[in-house]
This record gives C-alpha cells, structure tokens and sequence, in this order.
C-alpha cells in the first residue's frame, strides 16, 4: 500500500512518448464533427512485447475483439496502436469489424509492417460507424506527425468529453542506466473499469520478457484501473495495452519496474477520476482490517460507486451513516461491532458507534478543494483486524454530471 | 409476467387497516424535529400469521435483528408492529438494541401481549437515537387512534423523505367469500432492496399456514421489491412484514391469493419507485430471452441502476448504446448479435445492429409524462432465444437528487 511512497521514479515530460524508441502522433482527421483532434497512433521499436487488458463486458466493440485476437496470435507482439475518437465502433456488427481490419491494414502497409501487429482502439458513441474514408486519409499525415520526444498530441487525439489531457512519464535509474516509463489514458464517463481501463497506454524502454511483462501489468492495473469508479459504468471499449521494448531489464530490477509501474498506472487512474463526468472533488477509500485484500476491495469500490456517498461528499456532508451503509451491503460479511470510520484526520466511529466529533471542523476539512491528484478527500474504514486492505478511488455526484448526461448524447 | 392483467382483485380503500380484523394509527409523538407524523401502529388480530423479509445488510438496525429474532422464535406469531420515523436506529449498539427492547415492552403490556409477539421498525437517520420518553409517551394514544377501517394516518406516520403516501387495498371473491389484502410502504433514498424492501407491511383476513404465507409473501417480494432500485444503495433497515388472519382459505384458492399478493406489493414496490428521491419517470425494464428468469432479473436491475440509462431518460434521449453497454456488464453472458431494443413501441436495435428510427418520434414518446403508477416509460429487451424473463422498475436520476442528497443530511 505504502510502496508507492518512494522517490525512486521521477516525473518527466513527454508521456507516452518519453521512452526510448517509442513515438507518438495525433491529428485532427475529421472524425468528430467538432474538428477537434481524432486519430492517434502509438508506435514501438522493433523488438517489442505488448501486453493488454480488455472490458469484461459482453457487448463489446469489435477494435477489443480485434486486439485481444492479434495479441494471443502473436503472443504479445504488437508494434502499433491506432486510436480514434468520435465513434466507439460498438454495436455496429459485420461493418464495424470491416473497418477496423481495414484500417489496420491500411496502416500496416504504410509502416511496412504485419497486419497482425497493428492494434485498433476506438472510443465514443456506441453504434457509430468511423467515418473510414476520413480516417483513411488521416493515415499518411499521422504517420509524418510521428514525435519521438512529446506524445502530447496523441494524448490530445484520444479524448471525449474529457476536459484535460492525462499523461506522464517517469524516470529511474536501475543499476547503471536510466528507464524511462510513459502512458496517457481517457476516461470521463461509463468508468467502471472491469479487469481494464477506458483507454489507458503505456511505453517502457526496458526489455522485459512477455509473460513476466503482463503479470507486472495485470498486477498493476489492478490496484489503479480496477481501483477506480466515476459512474459505475463498465464500457464496451475499456482497453489498457502496454509496450515493452529496449536493452533488456535484469531481474534484480523487476521489483523496481512494478514500482514505477504502480505509480504511472495510479496517476493515469486517479487522473481520469479526477476527470470524472461533472467530479469536483477526487476522494480515497481506505478499508483496513478486512480478511484479504479483495475483500477489502470490493467494499471500497462499493462505496466509491454510492450515489449516496458520492452525494454527501459533494455537500461536504459528513454523513458516515451512508459510509456504513454502503460498506454493510458489499456482500462481504464483518462484525459492524468492530466498524471504525475517519474522514480525513477525523475519527467518526468507532467500534460501531458514533463518536462524539466537530461537526463543522469535519465539514471544513470536506470543503477543501481536492483537485489535483495528490491531495484528495480521505476515507478511511476499518472493519475488523483482518490483515486484508486497499485503496480505490471516486469522485463526488453533482449536478454537472446530470446536466452532461441528460441533454447530450455521449 | 402477464398472469397481474387479471381483474379478479379489485382496488379498496383503508390501506393496511381494510381487511378484517386489522387496525392501524398514526400519531405525531415528537421523535421528528418537524412535528409531522412519526409514530405508527399496525395490529393484527388473534391468530395471525407473519411473515417477514429483512435486510441482507451486515449493518443493520438492531430492530431489523430483534424482528428476525422473534419471528423465527414464535414461528411467525406476531400480533402488533410499532413503527418509528425520523431516527434508523442503526449504528446505535447496546443502547439502540436496549431502545428496541424497551419500546415494544412497553407495548406489549399495554396491548396485553407477549412481548415476544411484538415487532419494531424504524427508519430515519442513520446512528440517531429514539428520543425514547417522547415515544413511550406516545404509546397510549397511539393505542386510542387505532382505526380499524383506515389505515392513513399509519402510511402517513412512517414516512421520511417521501412526497406521498404509499398504501392501497385489493379485494376478491374466493369461493363464497371476500377476501381483502391491504398494504403500506415508505421508501424514497437509499432504494435497492436486497431480499426485502425499506418499510412495506401487508395484512391479508385470510388464514393461511404459516410456511405456506411465508413462501408467497417471498415469491411476491421477488418480482416486486426486489425487483426496483432508486439509487443503488441497500439499506440498513430495509423490512417486508405481512400479517395473514382470519378464517381458513381453502387450498384451491392460494394461487389466487398469490396474484392478489403480487399484484399489492408490485403496487407498493412501484409507488417507492415512482416517489423516488428526485424522480420525474417512472420506467420499466423488461428483459425476454435469457437462460433463466434470474439471469435475466440481474440484467434488467443493472440497467434500472445505471446512471447513463437514468440520466438518458431523465434527458428524453433514446440513447439506446448505454442500454446496450449495461446489458453487457451485468455478468451475463449472452451473444451481443442477438440483442435487440425497444423503447416504447418503436424498435431501435436488432440483431446488436442500430435500425434506422425516428429518432424525433422516439424523443416525443420519451417525453410523455410517466408519472402515474398504470403508466411508465418501457424499455424492452431480448437477448436470445431461451424463457427466461424478468421485470425491473428504476426512476430516472435528475438534479433534485443532487439537490436532496447533497444540501441535507437525510
């Protein structure tokens, strides 16, 4: 829980494009009809291993069946993603497969590449089809866009109704050379990640071997992407594709790697909630105590996903009530007896009775701004004396989220 | 699913208290700050039956648990209900249990029963404690108000946040008799009933044995109150309790009995809904063509929870994607290429592909005011070609929500 802690892995610029070997682009192709940028495209060095996770969801765009194909074909050796926003390509059948081979072939021939070492991500509105004659011609000037140093423009390509971009890059050094990590994610609304993310990508210019490089990611997204909830809604096109390509990485060194790899997958995660559909505030959830960890998990993304708390915190409401309530129907069973709650640095409940507390300073703590992604509101529940715990994250419920709901189709 | 066209119950008027036997009251005892009705008592004659459905909530209310407890212990043999509004109970340990025990006590000497023959319900703020002198007090004329025709000044006391009343009484003749069932409920926030509902409380001047009641009573919670969600969180004082008293029923007549059940608390169960906290519609999900009937009952509640579809339908908008993406996370498998969608009469998916729709016309029929119990917004849903079926009722997620959830601590 606390290995994060460490200064190990330092910030740098250029996202996902910041590794060694890895470039970026993202244009305006004419895909959405806001002529705001639409088309992304990733590319890694020879030599790469990829590892992805997809939406758990049954109705799912058929870009997932397409990718989740190709990587087990290949066992992992993707060279290039292409993303485009506007239309999610969900829904939309035969066709909607047509198009996303099509254009994966077409960019595999422009990168002189196998077509089965393309990816295709698509994000938007579900039961859109691509506009393929335009993304078609995006082709050539996606690939001449190509950035070796900022994938700033990528991460730019990738958004919906997302209002800021989200991505970083971090640097250590491992023994006597430097690895770079980079990624970029979109979110915003249906965040509900099952097993993946939204759109989430990330580069390291370390080799590591493919089947050690997806246990690391699966391990990774875990305890970010799954950690996190806006609306309680799993997507149809949740994808979290991760490259790993350069000198290869000795094994003393692996244990580092996941560290920056938690970091750079808690930023991107905590970023998109942050970002969240109408969200104010981003807020922690603590549970401690619990048998095991997934335990644990599974009660505090119930109560990251309560309208009811996601409310009260909207209001700076110290309403725990609705905390207990919450943690009392996440299907796991605890002694409410042994039930403590804090909100922040204060002490609520304790062994299943309310304390006696300052209400308005509770309240003051609450109406703190919590809008950058290193200071967010805290909850912390302990539920027994179980060695089990984690952390998962939400953002509050407010009127915004109602307004971009109700009176636009997204 | 069709066997409720049948008019063999007719619609009375007395609520809880019209069937024989049966008396109700309901008093301002000074619990709530507001001075509006607070206090409610239902008594059931000699010889009743009860049967009870409780929350499935690790933290519930002490009372929830002193019910469970003294229904298992006398097999069913209670006679009276003392019902508080304004305080939970829940999150108030010894003290809370200690409150329960006094209060029914006390009724039970005054009303010459066994105390074990008495239950309690509250429902208010979670972790507030019963100002215990106000409702001890409040007993005696409690006790001189009961009416034996008129149970609306009961449905009217065990209300919280709630706009409206939620009570109705059906007769029919079974053989050479009448036979009458009658029914209250409270509801509002916190709705997404687990195996029973908020309050709701049914009295029948039938006798039937107590494990056959029993198992109607679940089967008519099923496809009623565990068949809605307001806003996904379960409560930690959700209780169904149904009294049955009077002369036998011949056998032959139970499964007429069994429609006249599902028929009042799908009344019930729906009035929750239509009253929900902020709610503008009333919608019905019905889900064909799954495996089972419970495959398809966690289909159709997810897409009644999902604050996309809700905020859609709040917005008038046929946004039929997210019905899809829903559908699809539910857990459940099923072949997306099979799915088709209807909202009202007009079909917008089939085959998991979009049909080409009037979209204006679909938005003039979302619009129409859904407001009254006969008359909702229908989605449809088929996902296959097996029996399985299931109907879930949700209310569209609007600003008042918000509003209600956010400015109060309720």
């Amino acid at each position: 829980m606390s290995s994060l802690g460490s200064a190990l892995w330092t910030p740098q610029h250029g996202g996902i494009a910041a590794p060694l070997g890895f470039s970026a682009s993202g244009i305006s192709a004419g895909l959405k009809p806001s002529g705001k940028p639409d088309l992304a495209l990733l590319l890694a060095p020879y030599g790469a291993v990829c590892a992805g996770m997809f939406t758990q969801s049954v109705v799912r765009a058929s870009c997932v069946d397409l990718c989740i194909e190709r990587l087990k074909k290949t066992s992992g050796k993707a060279r290039a993603v292409l993303i485009n926003s506007g239309q999610a390509n969900a829904c939309t059948g035969e066709r909607g497969l047509m198009d996303s081979l099509q254009a994966t072939n077409a960019l595999a021939e422009l990168l002189n590449l196998n077509s089965e070492e393309v990816l295709i991500c698509s994000t938007g509105v579900i039961g859109k089809i691509i506009p393929m004659d335009n993304l078609l011609k995006g082709l050539e000037p996606l690939l001449k866009s190509l950035d070796q140093r900022d994938g700033s423009d990528a991460a730019h390509a990738i958004l919906t109704t997302d209002l800021i971009t989200k991505q970083i890059a971090f640097e250590s050094v491992l023994g006597n050379r430097k690895v770079k990590i980079g990624g970029m994610a979109k979110g915003s609304g249906m965040i509900h990640p099952n097993m993946a993310t939204m759109l989430a990508f990330l580069t390291c210019d370390a080799g590591v071997p493919e089947a050690i490089w997806s246990e690391m990611i699966k391990k990774a997204a875990n305890s970010s992407f799954n950690a996190i909830t806006v609306d309680g809604d799993t997507s149809t096109n949740d994808s979290f594709i991760a490259f790993a390509a350069g000198e290869a990485l000795e094994e003393k060194f692996y244990d580092s790697l996941q560290i920056g790899l938690q970091q750079i997958t808690e930023y991107l995660a905590k970023s998109i909630v942050r970002d969240g559909e109408g969200a104010n505030c981003l807020f922690q959830v603590h549970i401690l105590g619990a048998e095991n960890n997934t335990s644990a998990m599974k009660i505090a993304k119930l109560i990251c996903s309560s309208p009811l708390v996601k409310t009260a915190i909207h209001g700076a409401d110290p309403n725990w009530g609705r905390i207990a309530a919450a943690a009392g129907r996440a299907g796991i069973i605890f002694d409410p007896n042994k039930l403590s709650i804090w909100i922040g640095p204060y002490k609520l409940v304790e062994n299943g009775l309310p304390l006696d507390f300052n209400y308005n300073e509770v309240v003051l703590y609450m109406k703190n701004k919590f809008n950058n992604l290193t200071d967010y509101l805290s909850i912390k529940i302990s539920i027994g004396f179980g060695k089990g715990e984690a952390i998962s994250w939400g953002c509050d419920l407010s009127k915004e989220y109602i307004t971009i709901n109700a009176d636009y189709t997204t």
